[in-house]
C-alpha cells in the first residue's frame, strides 16, 4: 500500500513540476518575455500542459487511487496523506470525464477567442467577439454536460473554481447583498458629499513607489527570499512552488493608488501561497483551497488591513517620507480619499462598495447566458442596462462595458462570483480572528502584522487544498458563508467616511 | 513514410518544448529566481530533463528512425528533413548507449560535485573537491566506455562538444599553436612595454553601461524583439527558441571592460541562435553546430570586430558621450588599453593572446587525467607548474588556480578545447569573409554590421546542427581547421599594439 502511495506521489511530483514550470513560463511571459516569442511560448505551454495532462489521466493513476481506498479510510479524513488521495481522486474523476478531443479543442478555441477579444476590446467592437463568446458558451455547456450537475447547469462551472458551491446558494447570498448595497451606493450619491481625492493624483516617482511597495509587503510578512515582485500589464500572483511566489504589479507615475493597492492585494495571495504546508509540496494540494478563499486573503490584506485607519496610522509617515506632497494632506483626508465610494465603469478599479455590484451583474448575465435567457448579440445592452440600474452609470462604449474582462475569452464562466465570495469570507474570517486577537487594531497601528499572518497561516494557508472551502470556513468560523458581517463592515466604513 | 516523419517531428517538438522550458528555468535561476527556490528549481529541472529523456529514448523513436532510412537516402544528404533524420539518429544512438541508471547517477553526482566545488573554490580548499573530481573522472571513463572510441579515451569526451573532433587532431593543432604563442607572450614581457590601462578603471554608471551595451548589440544586429539582456553572476547566452534568445551580462561599476566585452561576446552567441533557419524549429537541430563553431561567433564579435581599430573608430565617440572621462583619452591609447597582453591567473579574464595557453594547460591536464598519467591529488601542483611554464606566473592559491572553472564539477571534461578551436575558426571564417566583403573594415568603421552578419547567417548560422563542424568549416573555407591565420592575426595585433 505504501508502495502504491509512493508511486502516486512520484507521479504527482512529476506533474506538479511540469505545472510549476508552466507557471514560470506564464509569469515570464507577463513580466520579461520579448514580444517576438509569443508563438513559441504558446506552443511550449501547450506542450507542458498536454504532457502533464497525459501523465495525470493515465489508467495506472486511476488504479493506484482505487487501491489506496483502504489506506485512505484507515488514515481518516483529516490525515494529510488521506487528503492527498481524496482530493487527487476528485481531480482525477473530474478530468477523466473530459474527452481528450474536447480538452484540445477547448484549449485551441480559447487561444483564438482570447486573441479576438483583445482586438475587439481595443477597437470596442463587440460584434467581432460575438462568434467567440458563442463558442465559449457552447464549450461551457459541453463541459457542464460532461461533468453533470443536479440542479443548475451553472453549478458545474462554479464547481471548477469554488468546489461544492451551488448556483442557488450564490443567488441566496447575492440577492440580499445586492439589496443591501444598492441603497448604500444611492445614499452616498444622494448625500452630495464629494471627497477630495486630488492627493492621490500627481507625479510619484515609480522607483520610490516600487520601493515603498516592497517595504510594505515585507512588513506584511512576504518572504522576499522565497519570492519577488515585477512590473506587468495586469497585476497577478503566481506560485512556482511555495518557495518561489511572484507578484506582478502595475505602477502609474500619476496615480499612487495603482501600485500601492495592487501590491497589498497580490501580497495577500502571495502570503497564502508561501505558507501552505510543505507536506503538500509537489502535489496539487499545494495551492489555495478555492478562488474565493484565495481572494479572501488578498482582499483582507488590501482592504481590511490596507484601507484601515490603524494601518495608515503606522504607514502614513512612511508614505510622507517617500512622497513629501502628503505632508500637506492630513491622515484623515488621505484615509477618506482611499475609501471613496464612486460608481465607475471598470470592475478592477472599483471601490470596496460598488465592486460587488460589478460582480453580481456578471453573475446574473452568465447565468442567463447558460440558461439561454439572453440573446448573446444583446449582451452589450443587457450589460449597460444593469450598469444603469445598479450603479447609475452607462458605459459610453463596450470597451468600458461588456468587453472589459478577459474571463469569458478563456472559458472561465463561473469564475466571477468567487471575487464577491472572497469579500464576504474575508470579513467572516476577520471577525473570527478579532475574537482571538483582541489587540488587532493596536497591532496594525504599530505595524505588527505577524500575529494576523500567523492566525491566517494556522487556520487557512497551511491546509492548501486539503479541505473544501465551505468545510474550511465552517471549521474556522463555526458557520457557513454569511454576507451579514460584510454588509456591517461596509456600512461602518461608509459611516466613518461619509458620516451617513 | 511522411506519417512516420510527422510522428518523429511531433515527438521532437514535444522534447524541444520541454528542453526550451528547461532553458528558461535555468535562465530564470541565474537572472531572477529568489534564493530560497533553489531546491525546488533543481527538482523541476531534473523532472523536465527526465521526462524529455524518456520521450526521446523510447523504442518507437528508434523504430521511426529505422523506417525513415529509405526516405533519408532518397532526399539526399543536404536536404533539411534528411538532415533531421540523420542528426537525430546520431543523438538517439549516443543516448541509447547510456543506461538510464548511469544517466541518473551521473546527474545526481554532478549536482553534489558542483555544490562541493563551490564550497572548495570559496575556501580555496582543493582536498574538499578531490573526492568529487575523482568521481567525475570515473564517470567520464564510464561514459567513454559506453560510447566507445577508436584511438583515445578522450575522443569520446570531445565528441560530445565538437562532433567528429579527435584528441590527436587537437594535439596537432594545439602543440604548434602553443609553440607560436609562448614566444609571443615572452616577447611582450621582454619588451618592457607597459601599456597604460588606467582609463578602463574608474567609476562608470552601471545604467549607462547597460544602455551603451544595448546600443552596441542592437547595432550588431541583435533583435531585441526576440531576446533580452539581464544581469547575472556569470555571463552566458541561452535560447528558449530562435525567437527568445537571452544574454546574461555582468556589470562592474569600476571596470568598463566587464560589461562591454561580455555583451559583445554573448551577442555573438545570440546572433547565431537568433538566425538558425526556422525549418529546424522544435527540433534538436535548432542550435549551434558545435561549441567550437558557436565560440567562433562570440569571439569574432568580441575580438575581431569588438577589439578592432575600425570598430572603435565608429564606437569611440559614443563611448565618450556615455562616459566623458574618455574625452581625455586618445582613441589609439584606448585601443591599446583594450588589447593589452598580460599573463594572469583567471582564464575568463585573459587577453586574446594568453587565453589559449589557459586552454592548452587544461587540455593537457584532462588528457593526463583520463590517461591516468596524473595523480589527481597532485592536480594543483601540475596546474601551477604549467602556469609558470606557459605564462610565467604562479597562482597564489587554488581558487585562482585549479579550482577556478566550473566545468569538471558538472562532468564537462572535453569541453575546454572548444574555446581555442573557436578562436582558431573565428579567424578562418573572418579571412574567408574578407574575400567576399572587401570593404569590411570600412563598413565596420561606419558601424555597418549587416553585411558581416548576413554573411555569417548565410554560411554558418542558418544551418543549425545540420552539418558536422569540420564539414561546415570545409564547405565555407575550402579547408580544414588551421591555426595559421589565427597566429598571423595575433602577431599582427601584437605588432600593432606593441610595435614588436
Amino acid at each position: 500500500m505504501q508502495d502504491t502511495l509512493n508511486a502516486l506521489k512520484v507521479r504527482l511530483g512529476t506533474i506538479s513540476d511540469l505545472e510549476q514550470a508552466s507557471s514560470l513560463l506564464h509569469y515570464d511571459q507577463e513580466a520579461f518575455m520579448p514580444m517576438g516569442a509569443s508563438q513559441a511560448r504558446a506552443t511550449q505551454m501547450a506542450t507542458l500542459s498536454s504532457v502533464s495532462h497525459d501523465l495525470f489521466v493515465a489508467d495506472e493513476v486511476g488504479q493506484w487511487l482505487e487501491e489506496l481506498r483502504p489506506l485512505e479510510q484507515e488514515l481518516g479524513h483529516d490525515d494529510n496523506d488521506a487528503s492527498i488521495i481524496r482530493v487527487v481522486r476528485q481531480d482525477y474523476e473530474r478530468t477523466r470525464k473530459l474527452p481528450t478531443e474536447y480538452v484540445a479543442r477547448a484549449a485551441e478555441t480559447y487561444i483564438l477567442a482570447n486573441e479576438q477579444w483583445r482586438k475587439a476590446r481595443a477597437d470596442s467592437d463587440f460584434p467581432l467577439f460575438l462568434p467567440w463568446v458563442r463558442k465559449c458558451v457552447d464549450l461551457a455547456h459541453e463541459y457542464a454536460e460532461y461533468q453533470g450537475y443536479e440542479d443548475h447547469v451553472y453549478d458545474a462551472l462554479l464547481d471548477q473554481f469554488e468546489p461544492g458551491m451551488k448556483t442557488r446558494e450564490v443567488e441566496s447570498i447575492f440577492t440580499p447583498l445586492r439589496d443591501e448595497i444598492t441603497p448604500l451606493v444611492q445614499a452616498v450619491a444622494a448625500s452630495g458629499i464629494k471627497i477630495d481625492t486630488a492627493c492621490l493624483h500627481g507625479q510619484f516617482d515609480p522607483l520610490a513607489q516600487r520601493s515603498l511597495g516592497n517595504v510594505l509587503v515585507s512588513a506584511y510578512g512576504f518572504d522576499v527570499n522565497r519570492g519577488r515582485v515585477d512590473e506587468v500589464t495586469h497585476p497577478f500572483c503566481t506560485s512556482m512552488s511555495r518557495d518561489d511566489v511572484r507578484m506582478g504589479t502595475r505602477v502609474s507615475a500619476q496615480r499612487i493608488n495603482e501600485n500601492l493597492f495592487s501590491m497589498l492585494h497580490e501580497c495577500g495571495h502571495a502570503l497564502y501561497d508561501q505558507n501552505i504546508d510543505s507536506c503538500f509540496d509537489r502535489t496539487s494540494l499545494s495551492s489555495g483551497c478555492s478562488l474565493g478563499l484565495h481572494e479572501s486573503q488578498s482582499r483582507m490584506w488590501e482592504n481590511l488591513v490596507g484601507r484601515s485607519r490603524p494601518f495608515w496610522h503606522w504607514a502614513y509617515p512612511m508614505l510622507q517620507a517617500y512622497f513629501p506632497s502628503f505632508h500637506a494632506v492630513g491622515l484623515d483626508d488621505f484615509y477618506k480619499a482611499i475609501n471613496t465610494v464612486n460608481p465607475s465603469f471598470i470592475r478592477v478599479e472599483a471601490d470596496e462598495v460598488t465592486y460587488n455590484l460589478h460582480i453580481m451583474l456578471r453573475f446574473e448575465l452568465e447565468k442567463a447566458m447558460m440558461e439561454g435567457q439572453v440573446d448573446l448579440a444583446h449582451l452589450p445592452q443587457e450589460w449597460n442596462d444593469r450598469m444603469q440600474t445598479y450603479l447609475g452609470v452607462t458605459p459610453p462604449n463596450d470597451r468600458l462595458g461588456v468587453l472589459q474582462d478577459v474571463h469569458w475569452s478563456f472559458g472561465s464562466l463561473g469564475y466571477f462570483p468567487t471575487y464577491s465570495l472572497g469579500n464576504i469570507i474575508s470579513v467572516q474570517l476577520w471577525e473570527t480572528c478579532r475574537q482571538d486577537l483582541v489587540d488587532l487594531d493596536a497591532q496594525l497601528a504599530r505595524g505588527e502584522f505577524a500575529p494576523l499572518l500567523a492566525w491566517m497561516k494556522e487556520r487557512v494557508h497551511r491546509h492548501g487544498r486539503k479541505h473544501e472551502p465551505m468545510e474550511l470556513l465552517r471549521k474556522i468560523t463555526g458557520a457557513g458563508i454569511d454576507a451579514g458581517p460584510y454588509v456591517e463592515y461596509l456600512k461602518a466604513k461608509i459611516h466613518d467616511v461619509y458620516g451617513i
